[in-house]
């Protein structure tokens, strides 16, 4: 038997139930093997759920039974899921997780972990949804050196920012909506000040450079101060706003990494991703750049990714997967105050583009004794 | 000694051997071993190239030498491309493969033949260049059922009408200037009629649907008949024209497939896609859409997908991939005629668009008589 274990009834993991029956065949034929979810471990009561005689409150119960090869941890934090997760991987199961905030913090450790095990620590769902991304930069890119990452990686603020370009609404009305609607938490903190997306830069970072970048190193900024006349200048002159998370490798081998609000040119294809949907971009030196597109979070799309995982897991049960990076050190980052970019700036009096690219020192110098309103990149 | 075998040292091929020095320690790191470039197979002569030493003629020399563990196919078509890769697996070689008319011919037969000696055959080049698609389809969707995929899937067709767009030019003048900068072929046969599309959207049929699709069954038009007229009436009205490939899974398990100009809406980001790149959408039942975009073509983007490749055959050395479809018979297969779609029609009085969605069956019902000059689908 091989069977699955989820952690974590919640959105993700309830669409993870759901879409483990719902595509059984389909995922039977791609692992070559019968899965059969178990058991599911939650604090909390469910008594209507069609899931209800799988769940339990002990975790024990999964990490003693040999049966269970997979383990999903889809509760969040990194209180007693990473618990939960050292202790699967040491009983020698494989853990599958959507779980950003673990995987940026304490990924290195983790998969260190299950190396020793022989297992896998997957976790695709972490970082665009359901978009492969994580897999395509280990894998299919492997024959490039990555240069550069960036993208949309956060769909609750690229849904406020759509209503605030296709409405003209303020950010407060736009935020009332996304909440209003369920894509955005009563505190939105951690999608709007850029907490999630600094995340997931880290994650993409960390694949595509091999080191650990610690969150902590990433400075972030979110979109509470983008204005409707930040919008309309930018409409007005063919750009959209956009909060992008950016990891650049510099000639010295160091590291640029931010999150902020963007001009994005309307040319570019990441201007035209609108609503709760996340659009990545990957620079190789091969490849030049290739884009990944589609539904940022979401449960089936999230589960969707999880579950892929799930396969590619119990597929690869005595061939591990070889994803791992080495650990980091604040030094291997660059002050992405130094990279250089155009910049719109909105003063009291004008709005305007600088004409040529600068650093955030250099612009900042030329502004001393203004009242800078706004003050953000270009993507050029 | 992990070693490598080219056949065939033209454009990829040489790119091949690039991707393979430039990268190597990323390569190295990747395969988790060193691969050696031990032979390159050709029947011209190569004497100013720096990988002169290590052409030979003789592939006979390459199916009999242990050392080659991987053979890259790079020759195209469907004859001696066709022979060396059954002699290459029969004798216990993987194959790696950018050549898109061998896998959509007779990619079901050789994957069957790797199966049986338990070696790979990957081609994730030969569909979109170096953009990551295959794999993608194949492992991180696959807890989904694929119900669509479509996309702009050559990229010499997509710099012409990207030029009568963006320039007003006539189809000849576009092509004449896209043979000029080497982007078409002095014979562009294979670009503009669609062929190329046509084998590339079998591939990924294929793949998504689990049954071989044979090109021959797929109902393909070309860019010929695109008119500046055309052009311009969509931009008037929020369209762009585009050559799509499209296999959509109807409801009987059947398939619609086929190669034909579309007018794409702007707010669609394929739209986007200008010049030689290529878009994907990927259309599964638990992730919504998902887009792929990037260079489709190109020296260094493809041989850098051929080397991906290369690097899985070599990690995976004794843990053969498993990607296969079953064999195929016609009746799968739907006349695309009927599937329903918006119409765009010129004809020598006028040109419009639909009102609603009807198949051509319908819609060439309804013209009976009239002298229609352009009928496109809308893509909606």
């Amino acid at each position: 038997m091989y069977a699955v274990a989820i952690l974590g009834f919640g959105v993700v993991g309830s669409g993870v139930a759901e879409v483990l029956d719902k595509n059984a065949d389909r995922i039977t034929q791609g692992a070559s093997r019968e899965l059969s979810l178990k058991y599911i471990v939650d604090v909390r009561e469910f008594p209507d759920s069609p899931y209800k005689d799988l769940i339990i409150k002990d975790f024990s119960v999964v990490e003693n039974d040999p049966d269970v090869r997979v383990v999903v941890e889809t509760i969040g934090g990194v209180g007693v899921a990473q618990e939960f997760t050292r202790r699967a991987l040491a009983a020698g199961k494989s853990v599958v997780t959507s779980n950003k905030e673990l995987v940026a913090k304490f990924g290195c450790e983790l998969l260190q972990i299950a190396k020793d095990k022989g297992v896998n620590y997957l976790f695709e769902a972490s970082v665009g949804g359901g978009i492969p991304i994580l897999r395509p930069i280990t894998q299919c890119l492997a024959a490039n050196k990555i240069t550069e990452i960036y993208g949309i990686l956060n769909g609750t603020t690229n849904y406020i920012l759509t209503s605030m370009i296709k409405r003209g609404a303020s950010f407060d009305d736009a935020l009332a909506e996304a909440q209003a609607k369920g894509y955005a938490e009563a505190n939105p903190t951690s999608d709007v000040d850029g907490i999630d997306a600094c995340r997931k830069i880290s994650i993409l970072a960390d694949l595509s450079f091999g080191r650990h970048m610690d969150p902590d190193w990433v400075k972030t900024v979110g979109i509470r101060t983008v204005t409707a006349e930040d919008v309309s200048y930018a409409a007005e002159n063919g750009f959209k706003i956009k909060l992008l998370g950016r990891a650049v490798l510099n000639e010295d081998g160091r590291i640029f990494a931010y999150v902020a609000p963007h001009l994005v040119p309307e040319e570019n294809l990441l201007a035209g991703v609108e609503g709760v949907n996340n659009g990545i971009v990957v620079r190789g030196n091969a490849i030049g750049d290739v884009m990944f597109y589609g539904a940022g979070a979401g449960k089936l799309p999230t589960a969707s990714a999880v579950v892929a995982d799930v396969i590619d897991a119990a597929k690869h049960e005595h061939a591990r997967k070889l994803v791992s990076w080495d650990e980091g050190d604040v030094s291997m980052m660059r002050d992405s105050a130094e990279l250089e970019s155009r910049w719109y700036v909105r003063t009291g009096e004008k709005q305007y583009i600088t004409p040529s690219a600068q650093s955030k020192s250099s612009i900042d110098a030329s502004l001393a004794g203004v009242e800078v309103l706004t003050l953000f990149r270009v993507l050029d």
